[in-house]
């Protein structure tokens, strides 16, 4: 291409303009099933599939829902352009008849119903967190932008369900990895899903734009280095917070660096001057939202000192700093030594509130970082954490699948050596049954025909494979898991906002026991299914089952 | 939101209508930094900043340089919006003053230079991949896009560049991972980036469409299970391919399946009727392209006879089918015994090119499994590659970092406890140098002032940071490394296309030796700085060390 060419080609992103992803971004072979199925006349065979994973990411025994938003507005936009058609008539094989084509280009969701389990639910291996149900060729060409949207959105949400149960309700989590993501669009996913899964900020500038997420950063170790000595400070002053008089902040700042300097056991001569600079020029733009990143140099012998002098330079002034953000080192350690000379200056000159400053954490941390760092002790109180969030390095992939489980009325099996892998045919309905406690015992599928458990009387719960797991359940309350969502060419059911998702994924989490949360060896939550479903579903296997296998 | 506005607001998405990633796709540390250098006077400051990784990825000692043109596209349309500007009015404080937001409104990257490594480079750490210069709040303000847009595109494709060594010349590798990327445009990444690093295909549509990379792609398992019977074959005829004779394929397949099953030693009541059925639909609608999915029930007892006796009578109709896919199982041997099959088919019915069918398998493959297969032996000729490609499971993120190097000719440096992590202060040339036979011997960077080395001269290089690390080296070639890109508000050095970058990629890769590439133990190639820079940077670290410290 050549450098002036550069952009005039127009460009055909994963998105529409209405932010929709784009009906062509789907695996070729969907397309050749398509017109396979079109060919033989099955293209608008009745069929169900089920989106769903069999095992729980990270070694853990819950996964949190989500992405079903962006699916329900995949359905609503579902449509192939001229131009798409055009190019798939580059790629399949000429013999293909020009009323595929046609076929495709009027195709729409409209004839597809998706059912799901509400987004920002805590959700269980089997069970389908969306069913889907329409003409096969629709809804198979659905598989991958449904798995796409879904796999990753609820990977990450997980992800940082994990690092809010490790960090504690008090902790502040800010997610800070758009650098490490998979790109533009996945740093922008990433934000959005760990704000879900109860992350309470991102440094994602365009996800709090688009999202309304809160935004939060101070400066980076460049914006320290960039300053030598204090002669680059070029204005000198900072106005006193509650009558305007202008003072010489540099010379206030040198003061309170000779006060300092004995109380805190420092040498004047030790410090950096270029980061006392740029703490005083950070100070002056956010006098009251001064939080300074102090370990460019040296924290304790440089960067501590240097963040207390200003600090209390602001405070003089009647300003109030926020705190300090740590990026490496021993944060359990230095963390510590930081509270201690905060309570120091806090003492010696009381200022109650300087010992409560923020300390931010931000170096490399993933979910094992902070179990250690409540182990040995420390006084963090907000975790910023980037590349290990957004790239879910213990487990970078969910495996969600979609399977086929009925077509016409038929149900439909893929058998497997692995027991774990079999599929559960046909149409189901699926409830979550609670105790008196409000906390979540079994998740349930039944036949279609079958009546829901009733309150306060026992209901026979099988392991769907094992024969010998089976249990008496008496549920205090059962919730239906599925509800349509998109019918008939429309949305029928609310899709709360992402704060109303947020709060319904932290009660959602709420009901599990802790040994289903807890990180070594938690215990697996029972999915089930009923005696009825359970004898379908071994019925089915066995006929399916070729003639001479030993079972 | 309610069901009935879902779409009512405007996309605001990752990449504007040209498919350029937005302005504020960025930090809010960028803007806050932005703010206090325009506050204290230093926004135009000129700096230089240096885009490099520490460490190779996946244990390698080499990293593929990727997604250069998407940062060129950044620079020529960064400008932040109206609607951009109204937003982070909110998020600032309201002290920030109204000329600070027209600064920003004003703001483009036209004073910014970009220089680079040619894309599809090889490249190696502590070389700057990017080296950018301009205004100091500007430049700052392009760390986080730039890190966003280098960091996974170079990752994955030196993911796939290991997959192509792992698998060999020969084989054909085809990228399938859109279902598990993070997110669409993580998929559409992923395909261009794998296809740079030496994939031959993708399974994403998109992908294809927009940069042209070939699509592959049969059938999923679940077109296997929608068929139950032949009864569901709803046309029996296909057209023989010389005059078009309509034959009862259903008809001959039964007759095929009769003669190869004493052959292949099958019981044709053992085969799935189900499994039959779809393969004769695909067959029908690819009757050239016939690729058929063997293992949705049991690959040697029913896929691979139904696969045989399907193809056996396209063969009769004068087509000629391509071959399976496994997708389970133990590859290793199951690709040996469909070799076998093929061949006793080929052998007995005189068919030659039956024996060489494309054995195609795909069960989560990742560098280590086809390390194994070749130890093992195997018959594959073509991998399907996802999950483990697209997230770089090995490595999930490639440490890119933004380093401030120079600000106003003086050099900056951020010292660092671990001497691996020092950066190397001041605006660099960069150089590789080659043997007489083409290998690469060594990359070598310079002061700014000094001259090249000369061909068939000695020129003394020196490891970064050990006194004791240093060779005379006499190179037959010397090539620079760095080119600008990015000039006065132009893009000034050709961007070439995918597929010349492709190629530049695999003849790069060509002039490393042997052991830097191998999987066990890779000799780390050898990254220098001449006699003076090496000088310079110590001189400058030694300066920067506090008094009193044991350097």
């Amino acid at each position: 291409m050549s450098a002036a060419s550069v952009l005039s080609s127009v460009y055909e992103g994963t998105r529409e303009s209405n932010g929709v992803i784009q009906a062509l971004l789907t695996d070729l072979y969907q397309i050749t099933m398509a017109y396979a199925y079109w060919k033989s006349g099955k293209m608008d065979d009745r069929a169900i599939f089920d989106l769903f994973f069999r095992r729980n990411p990270f070694q853990g025994e819950f996964t949190l829902f989500a992405g079903l938003e962006e699916c329900v507005k995949l359905l609503q936009n579902f449509r192939f352009s001229e131009s798409d058609i055009s190019y798939l008539r580059k790629v399949l094989p000429p013999h293909v008849e020009d009323e595929f084509f046609q076929y495709l280009s009027n195709m729409t969701a409209n004839a597809v119903t998706l059912s799901a389990v509400d987004e920002g639910t805590v959700v269980f291996p089997k069970v389908p967190m969306i069913t889907i149900e329409g003409p096969l060729a629709v809804v198979q060409l659905l598989e991958t932008p449904l798995l796409n949207l879904i796999n990753y959105a609820s990977l990450v949400a997980t992800n940082a369900m994990r690092f809010r149960l490790a960090a504690g309700q008090d902790k502040v989590l800010l997610e800070f990895g758009l650098r490490r993501a998979q790109g533009p669009d996945g740093g922008l996913s990433a934000s959005r899903y760990c704000y879900m899964g109860g992350f309470d900020g991102t440094s994602n500038v365009l996800a709090g734009k688009m999202f309304g997420i809160p935004v939060k950063g101070t400066h980076a170790h460049a914006f320290v280095t960039s300053y030598r000595d204090l002669r680059e400070v070029k204005c000198r002053n900072l106005f006193r917070k509650d009558n305007l008089e202008k003072v010489d902040f540099i010379d206030l700042c040198l003061v309170w660096q000779q006060k300092l300097s004995s109380i805190l056991n420092f040498l004047v001569d030790q410090v950096s001057e270029g980061e006392l600079a740029a703490f005083i020029c950070y100070a002056q733009a956010f006098p009251d939202q001064m939080l300074a990143l102090i370990d460019t140099y040296d924290v304790i012998k440089s960067g501590l000192p240097n963040f207390c002098t200003v600090a209390m330079a602001l405070h003089e002034l009647g300003y109030k700093p926020r705190g300090i953000r740590l990026d490496s080192g021993d944060l359990s350690y230095l963390s510590r030594e930081v509270r201690k000379v905060f309570k120091l200056v806090a003492n010696s000159f009381d200022v109650p509130w300087f010992e409560r400053l923020t300390i931010v954490a931000s170096n490399d941390i993933n979910e094992d970082t902070i179990h250690s760092l409540n182990t040995q002790g420390h006084d963090i109180d907000c975790f910023g954490i980037g590349t290990h969030l957004v790239t879910c390095q213990k487990q970078p992939a969910l495996g969600c699948v979609f399977k086929l489980v009925e077509v016409n009325d038929k149900p439909r099996m893929k058998l497997s050596e692995d027991v774990e892998k079999v599929t559960i045919p046909g149409r189901k309905k699926a409830y979550r049954l609670y105790g008196h406690d409000g906390t979540a015992l079994v998740d349930l599928m039944l036949q279609p025909s079958e009546d829901p458990p009733s309150l306060g009387q026992r209901f026979l719960c099988r392991h769907p494979t094992m024969e010998s797991k089976r249990a008496y359940v008496v549920p205090a309350e059962v919730q239906p898991l599925h509800h349509e969502y998109w019918k008939n060419g429309e949305v029928i059911r609310d899709l709360p906002n992402l704060t109303e998702l947020r709060k319904k994924a932290s009660k959602s989490l709420q009901t599990l026991r802790q040994d289903h949360k807890r990180t070594l060896n938690p215990t697996p939550y029972k999915v089930s299914v009923s005696s009825n479903l359970y004898t379908f579903i071994h019925d089915l296997w066995l006929e399916s089952t070729p003639i001479g296998e030993l079972c």
